[in-house]
């Protein structure tokens, strides 16, 4: 059985450890949520005062060319460009990751329909995260031109679920949910064979696993920044279209920073050459250039390195929560196949929702997902081994205790 | 004629003159650009320090339900609300001016299709805010269902261009380049006898002039909080629905926020009832918070009041240019009648991007559009009477100087 002992070597080996004092955790938190927000890098304070004080405050609107923010959503794209496999001016740090979803789709369909008009599906997964499904949804609603969702149970069903009709494949790399781990190459070569695009979201798989856009092919991927980026609360998101798509038809959010001459005040739309097309409206430059602050922490490691301590520190997590918590109704919903497994642990419980406040409670933060999932996100820039081991031997104290059972961990909030 | 004494008198007795210190504006510096970047709030350093220190740093994903960042677009909505005639829970700060634009115009379009699908034009000014119109183009361009743009050269046209043909009336309740204030009333009535739906963007008014959404009987408005509201750069825009619209269609970003059951991970979707519905995806925390330090602000005093003094200083500006730089090619563009005067002043000058230019140099921030015009925002938060003699008096110099012919001020951004 693995000890703490054994835990604390563990991260006394780490040629990662060092990064977690970039990082501003509050004493006395375990936490295993960085999949749903990431923890504040610590130059982001400084960072802030900078853009309120100097930028805003004493720049006012001559900022958007002497602080260089006019130029943000390509700069801070290229940052993250290399860590999702894409090259420079390929990405754009822009919007939600719902409405950079309907650009892109949009985008896909119209290619679709301008070679073969009969592919009207879209294919996905049942278990995508929701927004996905509803933005899709939403499109197919509006266009009224016979798009439909095609919803798989399991990744298993893919191959038969795309086919000549299919349009469009739209997947979220990892699973939010089960913490599945799709073959981004094999898939997309797959909707390829078949005539259709590939749209991934990357939401759980940028800064969380190595993701190669390029060497996979890929046609479109979108993210978000606020998860294992950490670039604050609903940072702005990013898009991603492959060179040899991009400028072949409009997105549809026609907003005047996609223009090719953004400040020619002209009546008509002319998208820009480029990821710049992928623009719209004026962007929130605070929480835009705060994004920079997590992006730069990626600069000291790699992908690789993250990687390996990831599929580490989940290894540790299964093992230990098996070990410990073996008398209990604990289904791992997780891939145990590292090929599989993203940089989160889910557990289905009858009653995860009431364990996940308990955890809480005791300062492990995890998050409860519909129905009964029990969400654990490790994030090898700050989570250290010793968190892992003490996560677990708490889970399992709350386990053995029944404390769960009391009723104010099971009252929901009013917003569920 | 007027002197700058009798300006310092005007300060002395102006009531609103003790907000000024509510902003934290340079020294050195004349600020009649709020028409595009407000002013930083004093209250707004201390603000991000605490989103980024005690909400994302201490309380992490806890945050959404502790710090209130889930009810922030609904808060802000009231508290805006008050601002441009709208009720309790009518409003939501969220995503941008240009996209909450796509949301009305497709929802209003929903509306009139299930009225009468022949109603196929948009009618709007070519001096509209280009990314509106580019928004209108995109949409019309996506839908491919008969939808036309027809653009008015002057307000003037716009009753003959209204007719049985029209689905929505999209205007600009100021103009953003000549400051002309459309009467919302009328404007209203005449599109609701010809059976069209009203939109109004309310960029250059929320915060500017008195705005009464519901006396005037509109029925969609959506506008931007980082000009005269202060909010911070590009800081989240708002959208209003009239109540007795809001609910029988869908707008078509249908996004996690919007549905009913946030955190019900369904399938499909369903929309919130309510202004809720006009949500679409997570939205950028540090930039939405800053946005109440710029309304709490307006909470100090009213609209009226506000008004009475935007015209006294646009009143004073018009007059001063006027003899001060009577000798020069300068052409006002903004009516001199109040009723339809916004609280910009614009004049076109042959030379007047390089006017704009030495204007900075000295100081005095206004702002150039194409073609030929000299902008200049008043804001009675934070503008003085002294501010306005002295800016009419540094571009009357520059004027007779000719300094603005050297070449330092003609050559343009790269970024145009």
């Amino acid at each position: 059985m693995t000890t703490r002992e054994h835990c604390l070597a563990l991260d006394a080996q780490d040629s990662l450890a060092h990064l977690r004092a970039d990082f501003a955790l509050p004493e006395g938190v375990i936490y295993l949520d960085g999949n749903s927000l990431g923890a504040r890098p610590a130059a982001a304070q400084e960072r802030a005062r900078q853009v309120l004080a100097e930028e805003w405050g004493d720049g006012l609107v001559r900022s958007w060319n002497t602080a260089g923010w006019r130029a943000l959503p390509e700069r801070l794209g290229n940052k993250l460009a290399q860590l999702i496999g894409a090259a420079e001016d390929e990405v754009v740090v822009t919007d939600t990751t719902s409405i950079n979803l309907f650009k892109v789709l949009v985008a896909a369909l119209r290619v679709q329909a301008n070679r073969d008009p009969s592919r009207k599906v879209i294919v996905s997964e049942a278990s995508n995260f929701p927004t996905d499904l509803y933005m899709a949804e939403g499109l197919a609603d509006m266009l009224q031109q016979g798009y439909s969702l095609r919803l798989v149970q399991s990744p298993e069903e893919l191959p038969a679920a795309i086919g000549a009709d299919t349009a469009v494949v739209m997947i979220t790399h990892v699973n939010y949910k089960t913490g599945y781990l799709h073959d981004m190459a094999a898939l997309t070569a797959l909707a390829h064979e078949c005539g259709a695009l590939a749209i991934w979201d990357l939401a759980h798989s940028a800064g969380a696993v190595p993701v190669d856009l390029k060497g996979a092919n890929a046609d479109y991927a979108i993210g978000c920044t606020y998860k294992y980026l950490n670039g604050g609360p609903g940072s702005p998101a990013f898009v991603w279209v492959a060179p040899h798509l991009r400028d072949l038809v409009w997105q549809p959010l026609t907003g005047w920073w996609g223009h090719a001459r953004q400040f020619g005040m002209e009546t008509s739309y002319e998208p820009a050459p480029g990821i710049g097309r992928y623009l719209c409206g004026t962007q929130p430059i605070t929480s835009l250039a705060l994004v920079e602050c997590g992006l730069d922490v990626f600069a000291k490691t790699d992908m690789q390195a993250l990687r390996c301590k990831s599929l580490a520190l989940t290894d540790l997590f299964i093992n230990l929560v098996q070990q410990r918590c073996a008398k209990h109704p604990l289904t791992l919903v997780t891939p145990l196949e590292h090929a599989h497994r993203g940089s989160h642990v889910s557990f289905e419980h009858p009653e995860g929702y009431a364990l996940i406040q308990a955890l809480i409670e005791r300062g492990v933060i995890g998050d409860y997902r519909e129905p009964r999932i029990m969400r654990f996100g490790f994030t090898p820039l700050y989570t250290s081994f010793a968190d892992v081991w003490d996560a677990a031997e708490i889970l399992g104290e709350i386990l053995d205790s029944g404390i769960w059972q009391q009723e104010r961990f099971r009252v929901r909030h009013k917003v569920t």
